[in-house]
């Protein structure tokens, strides 16, 4: 690896639908005179090599790291994070932990940037349970939800550390004040829904944050606050449904019911959709909890969200994030 | 209350945020020659009588069932019904169980119909858990979801019962030979989610019936299979995002970044989804499992939505739908 003073930025090249031959120029292009960052690409060399050459690299801080092992569709993530030390995940994991880089991103498996995270960074003093983070567009703003699927359950104290994570988040990287919080549940009063939104509503009211109470389904593409907690395994399901309305419309736009005007008037709402409301604005998900910084790509990113899934890294780094989650625990 | 040999509907008049003058023509709307029943308005008769003088309604077997007390927004749906026998709810349901009446409809507090069918009806033999089921608009035809929210939490036995709860309803009443039937999940596999889930879908798997095995939330609008099983939380949370979708486009279509055009776009979007992906053409909520027939209008109900409601009980008494149910949980 080159040596450099810059911060470096730890890059899964194999990772995603499309590899290197999109992961490679997604990552060139994040950098800038602003963004101060080396990158390392960790994969195999020949391949990202060959992505490298027709591009405009001279005297860019960017190396190549090495990998030739790969993590299999379906294959249990803690066992290949185990068995599979040679694999861009696990020797980027180990890098940070080591300090020879700063973060890492990867548009690979979710479950190994989890286990990866977890097993070979740990978990930063007074967090129980880290949690994945996503920031959703709506009518007032984007929101940040966590969790969003790092566990299947919580308990009302973790639901309480999410809180304070996302708080954190969205105060030092957004630049919001004094962030809003909102726990998802079925309705608004605080003895609804089960057994844990009652005691996490009980919690999060004695915090020293902005709770606004329960938000609920129907108001959450409103942006009903800056901040919405829930369990990893209800974040999810939620993430898909509005993920699916985008997939809804434009199979609607198909439908032979219609009338020709009416597919028509369903493609400029799928193009606001798209630009104003597409993940890849936001690049990647953010693991918030982990002893360093960790961003979990979607597997179908684009060079768009490849890039922008970088700078998220560079702005935790730059903003030294993982510290200031570490100071929301210290009570 | 007029005798007739005719099965007779029981509505509460006085249900909804409209109240007599919205109940009342959409339940005499429903009355049609092929809909063969009588109709027993539950209320405050000089109330109810108002809205009928203007109707044709000579010769029609529609009955009054003077009600003084109201059930209060904030009370306990347990304590209101325990506390309250003169309300329409605890009347009807009270008339039902007698054999007075063979179905009960409502456009008032959902928590009060489910705690009166359940303490006033009882439940089916072999029925644990009574769920809410509600039809929701997809891109290839209606789904049936359950459990929306009857209650918060369940247990693998009771998915399984709500899996043949909502195929008994989706062969008997919609005419599917062999409905399929799916688990609303996070994942696909077998293993994924959490201990719900995976129990869940062990038990279905040995079932009798047509298990296409876990859909995703981000396919869940394309229409999947024909009837989606999950706990009352997940179901509730569901429905919301998919019921705050119209909102979002809605709001969106008024956002100050869009060009005219892009506003004017959404627009007829809008009415596709008004028109086909309403909740009026449904009417109403069904409690399932419950020994009689309980229908929960929305609060939000236009006539045309009583009027859809009041269909669904006849449609149920018509296929006698509880002896079917029961017949399901016989084993």
């Amino acid at each position: 690896m080159s040596r450099t003073d810059k911060p470096t930025i730890a890059v899964d090249a194999m990772g995603g639908d499309h590899g290197p031959s999109v992961v490679v120029p997604g990552a060139v292009a994040a950098m800038s005179a602003d963004a101060d960052f080396g990158l390392a690409l960790y994969g195999r060399t020949e391949e990202i090599q060959a992505e490298l050459d027709p591009l405009e690299t001279d005297g860019l801080p960017i190396s190549i790291v090495d990998c030739r092992q790969d993590i299999d569709m379906g294959e249990s993530p803690a066992a290949a994070i185990k068995n599979k030390p040679d694999c861009p995940i696990v020797r980027a994991m180990a890098d940070h932990k080591a300090g020879k880089v700063n973060a890492v991103v990867s548009a690979g498996s979710t479950g190994a940037m989890v286990a990866g995270s977890i097993f070979l960074l740990g978990r930063l003093p007074g967090v129980n349970r880290p949690a994945i983070a996503t920031q959703i567009p709506t009518i007032r703003g984007e929101l940040l939800m966590l969790d969003v699927g790092a566990n299947v359950q919580a308990t009302p104290e973790q639901i309480v550390s999410f809180a304070r994570m996302g708080e954190v988040f969205v105060r030092e990287i957004l630049g919001v004040q004094k962030p809003t919080i909102g726990q998802l549940n079925i309705g608004g009063e605080a003895k609804k829904g089960p057994d844990l939104c009652t005691a996490s509503y009980e919690l999060l009211s004695r915090e020293d944050f902005e709770f606004i109470g329960n938000v609920e389904g129907n108001e959450f593409m409103l942006g009903p606050c800056d901040v919405v907690v829930t369990d990893g395994f209800t974040g999810n399901n939620t993430l898909k449904l509005v993920e699916g309305f985008a997939r809804f419309l434009a199979a609607l736009s198909e439908r032979d019911e219609l009338s020709d005007a009416e597919k028509h008037a369903i493609r400029p709402v799928l193009g606001v959709l798209m630009r104003d409301f597409s993940y890849e604005v936001y690049g990647g998900a953010l693991l918030l909890g982990v002893a360093g910084i960790s961003i979990i790509a979607h597997g179908r990113s684009s060079e768009l969200a490849i890039q922008n899934a970088i700078r998220q890294a560079w702005m935790q780094i730059d903003h030294d994030l993982p510290s200031k989650l570490a100071a929301a625990h210290d009570s």
